[in-house]
């Protein structure tokens, strides 16, 4: 356990300099907010190190490598607007996607180009909490370690397979090959999601905010679903829309296995 | 038209105050920024006066009451990051709340202390792509005329009633009442939301992020319903729960009347 006091400690400067993306993806590091977040990283291996702030009340006996920062320099270097007195900064372990034969029907979310932190945050635990396989995502979305994402992830990063800077065109031809049926949320789409059989092997794509699924991806997929709109709104939010697509998948699921 | 300089201008300062729910209050005025969002408002009636900078281009022909501000001045007075140069300022108007009769189905929707403003426009611009006849808000809901609940509207305020400052037990008894089905998304709930009927009369009841439903609406409700979840993650983001029931509506009622 270590003292810290100046704003000029290099653990310090880390700590602030992971807030940018480059410098997370030099140094293979990212940073964790909060109790709750905290209690939800799978292993002790995970954990780079600890930061806590002076006046911190929890237990970090169990932590190997804890900082003490005074108060105010650990509200320096806090995302949050009422921090907890707690962090962690932990290891960003990459690995290679892995697809399932289509036999084991896993479900999968695959995201192109979402750029929206909170809309990336809530897909994920969305898909969390439909027992999703797994999360694709295309390297032009929202990096996942940005802190807005944890966030909104609340605690999700750590349930499920996250692939991260995906080659989606290749992915979907690696589906369809396997037979796992490619569903691409699309304005265009002339199914409903009600239609499309999705208990078997099914993986979902969703787009941009603005610009929807690219046209490699429609050309190449499979079916193409819109979300149908009696109403006077010409389109949902993206979460919102990965969100209804998803829970089809369990509807169907459900009554499938019934 | 009357061009404006001055930053102690009463304009300036009106504008400046619709930032403040209170003052939008007393005012009965709200704020609308950007293009976009300004070619939903149904009626010229409902624009007390817009405001534009010196260098908007577009066309401002058609409104009555139009004040230019000089670029910097109208900079200042915006919420967004990259102004458009166009905002109105809108007429805040509130009408008594009306239940139809059920032999009509309406689909309603009710936000019980909805607080995330991103969370509560969400669920608007779904209600409304849903083709749901209202929203009910209670009044420890966000203020609807937030500026940010206004954007993830995007459009939708303008599309369908809203009633604000609703209370929602005497809505929910109104609603048992006429035999309008009231469903409630209670993490408690023992039914799936699949296994409703939501083809009749039906209002969701939506709650608190943190906190859920009150007590008092889930002792009176017809039926509390639970969004299954099979994987890991133990709730779901309010806007894509609400996005996930109000399309198992959607979904129920395109069977029903094929």
């Amino acid at each position: 356990m270590q003292h810290i006091d100046s704003t000029q400690n290099k653990i310090v400067k880390e700590i602030k300099s992971l807030s940018n993306k480059k410098d997370r993806e030099k140094k293979k590091l990212f940073l964790l907010e909060g109790e709750r977040l905290i209690s939800e990283i799978p292993s002790a291996e995970d954990i780079a190190y600890i930061a806590v702030s002076e006046s911190y009340g929890g237990n970090i006996d169990k932590y190997e490598n804890v900082y003490v920062l005074n108060d105010k320099l650990f509200s320096s270097v806090c995302e949050t607007v009422s921090p907890q007195g707690i962090m962690a900064v932990c290891r960003i372990k990459d690995s290679k996607p892995l697809i399932a034969d289509n036999d084991k029907a896993p479900l999968y979310i695959v995201l192109e180009n979402v750029a929206d932190p909170g809309n990336m945050g809530t897909i994920i635990r969305t898909a969390d909490a439909a027992g999703a396989d797994a999360v694709f995502l295309s390297s032009g979305c929202v990096d996942i370690y940005n802190p807005k994402v944890i966030r909104s992830t609340m605690g999700s990063i750590f349930h499920l397979p996250i692939y991260r800077n995906v080659d989606t065109l290749e992915l979907m031809c690696g589906l369809n090959e396997k037979g796992i049926m490619t569903v691409v949320s699309h304005l265009k789409g002339f199914l409903t999601p009600y239609s499309v059989d999705m208990t078997q092997g099914c993986a979902i794509f969703i787009g941009n905010e603005a610009n929807g699924i690219s046209d490699e991806l429609t050309d190449e997929a499979e079916c193409l679903v819109k979300i149908p709109m009696p109403g006077n709104a010409e389109s949902i939010n993206a979460g919102v829309a990965g969100g209804i697509l998803i829970y089809e998948a369990v509807r169907q699921r459900m009554f499938h296995n019934m």
